[in-house]
C-alpha cells in the first residue's frame, strides 16, 4: 500500500491550499512532509503561512519525491502535469487531481502514468466563490463529498485516494468519470455559465436601485476564478453542450405552461420547488 | 393631499405584513389605523398578530373607507381587486400596489380608478424566498428601492406615495411601467424560471451527495412561492420570453467562445465577472 509520509501540493489556489492546511492541521494522521509549488509565487508564499507546509518546491517535478502528488491546478493545467509527470512516477506513487472535470483527467492518467504507479481522478465538492490562497477554509472540507474517479479497474490506488479523502475528514463518493462529467455538467458546470449570461444581461439595468437580492444570488457563481470556470467548462464542452440545450427547452416548457394558463405554470414551479428544496440551503 | 391616517392592506403574506408591521413600527408618522384582508384567515390572523394591525376585514370593499389601499396579493388577483374596488373609490383616497409585474396593474388602474381619485403602482424590490406572513421582516423594507409607476402625468397621488414609501423606509424610484417590466424580466422574473429549471434537472442527479453550495444558491429563487412566481410571470410574459432568448443566445455565445478556445471563454468570463461585482454580494 501507497506509504503517505510525503505529500506534494502543485498548484496552491483555494483548494490546494486548503487541503494542504487539513493534512497540517491533523498530524496524528502521519503525514510527514507537505511540500507546495504554485507557478505564482505569491500564492505559494501564502499557501505557505497559512498551510506551514515544509518544503516549496522550484518545480513541479520536485514532487516526484513524494509519496502522493495532488494536482490542485485549473484542469488544463492538470492535464500538462499528468503529461510530464506521470511517465517518471514509480511504483506506489499516486497522482490524485482535484479538477471539476474528469474524463479528460482520468484519459490522461490512463495514458501517462505507467500501471506500476496509481492513479486517481480526484474532485471534492466544496469551496468558495472567492480566489485564492487566502479563501482557503479547511472546514469546507469536512463532511465534503470527494468524488474519486477509477483510471484502472481494481486499483489499489483507490484505497490510498479513500484513506486520503478520510484523512481531509470528507466523504468518498466513487463515480464513473464520464458520470461525474454528465451529473457535474448540470448541477455545477452549466450553472456556473448561466450565471455569468444574467450578470451578462444585468448591464443593461441602468441602475443598481433595481438590483434585488433574487439576483444578487442568480449571478453568485459568475464571481467566480474565470480561469477555473473556463478551465472546467472546456474541458466538458459536449457535456455543457447538452445540459444548456436542456435548459433552454426547460425553459421553453415553463413558458409554455406559463402561456397555457397560470395554473400549469403553479404546477411545474410546484415541482421545481420540491427539488430546490431536496438541494438544499446554503 | 390625501391624508394617510387610515391605512387598509389587502394580502397579508410576506410583503403586505411587513409593510404594516412598518406601518405600526412608527406611529410617529401618523398612521392612526392599519386595516387588514386576505383570503386566508390564517394568514390574516398571523398578519394582526405580527403587525398589530388594528382592523381585520370580512371582505375587501371594507378597504373603501381607508385613505390608502394597499394591494399586496399576488398580480391576477391585485388586477381583480383594482376592477372591484376601482370605481368606488372616493375624492383624495389613493390605491397603491406591490406586485412585481407593472404594466397588466397599471393599465387596469387607468382603466378602473376614476381620476378624481389616486393610482399609483409600486413594487418594493425585497423579500426572501419564505413565504407568508411569519416572513414578514420589516427591517428589509429599509433603505429597499420602492418602484413607483405612475398612472397618470403630474397625478398628486405620486407625492402620496411618495411620502408613503418614506415611512417605510424605502426609497422611491419613479419608473415607467414598461421599462419596469422590461428590466424586471431580466433582473428578476427570468432569474426565478432559470432557477427553477436548474431545480427540475437537478432530479436527474441520483444523490445528494453531488449537490454543491453552487447548486444551492443557484436553486434558491425556485423556492420561492409558485402562486406568487407564475402571477408575476404570466403578467409580463411577452418580457419574460424575450429575455429568455437573450438568455439563450448568451449562453451560445459563452459555449461558442468555448469552443473557440479556452482564452476566450476566459474574456467572457471576466467580464461578466466585473458585472456580478456590480450587482453586489447579500
Amino acid at each position: 500500500m501507497t506509504a503517505l509520509d510525503r505529500v506534494a501540493i502543485l498548484g496552491t489556489g483555494q483548494i490546494g491550499t486548503m487541503v494542504g492546511m487539513a493534512l497540517r492541521a491533523a498530524p496524528e494522521h502521519g503525514v510527514m512532509e507537505v511540500a507546495v509549488w504554485d507557478r505564482d509565487q505569491a500564492a505559494m508564499d501564502a499557501c505557505q503561512q497559512r498551510a506551514g507546509s515544509d518544503r516549496l518546491l522550484d518545480e513541479p517535478r520536485g514532487a516526484l519525491e513524494s509519496d502522493v502528488i495532488i494536482l490542485a491546478t485549473p484542469v488544463a493545467q492538470i492535464v500538462e502535469l499528468i503529461q510530464e509527470l506521470g511517465p517518471r512516477l514509480g511504483p506506489g506513487q499516486l497522482l490524485l487531481d482535484t479538477g471539476s472535470s474528469k474524463q479528460v483527467v482520468v484519459r490522461a492518467m490512463r495514458q501517462f502514468v505507467p500501471e506500476t504507479a496509481g492513479a486517481v481522478g480526484g474532485h471534492p465538492l466544496c469551496g468558495r466563490s472567492e480566489l485564492g490562497p487566502w479563501a482557503a477554509d479547511p472546514s469546507l472540507l469536512q463532511g465534503a463529498t470527494f468524488v474519486l474517479c477509477p483510471v484502472r479497474a481494481d486499483s489499489p490506488s483507490l484505497r490510498t485516494a479513500r484513506r486520503l479523502v478520510e484523512m481531509l475528514g470528507s466523504v468518498a463518493l466513487e463515480l464513473d468519470a464520464d458520470e461525474h462529467d454528465r451529473l457535474l455538467a448540470r448541477s455545477s458546470h452549466l450553472p456556473h455559465l448561466v450565471a455569468a449570461a444574467i450578470a451578462e444581461m444585468s448591464g443593461e439595468v441602468p441602475t443598481r436601485a433595481l438590483f434585488s437580492s433574487g439576483l444578487r444570488g442568480a449571478v453568485r457563481l459568475a464571481r467566480s476564478d474565470p480561469a477555473m470556470v473556463a478551465s472546467f467548462v472546456c474541458a466538458n464542452l459536449d457535456e455543457v453542450l447538452a445540459a444548456s440545450r436542456d435548459l433552454c427547452l426547460q425553459l421553453d416548457r415553463l413558458l409554455a405552461a406559463a402561456a397555457s394558463g397560470e395554473e400549469h405554470l403553479v404546477a411545474e414551479l410546484e415541482r421545481a420547488r420540491l427539488r430546490a428544496l431536496q438541494v438544499g440551503v446554503n
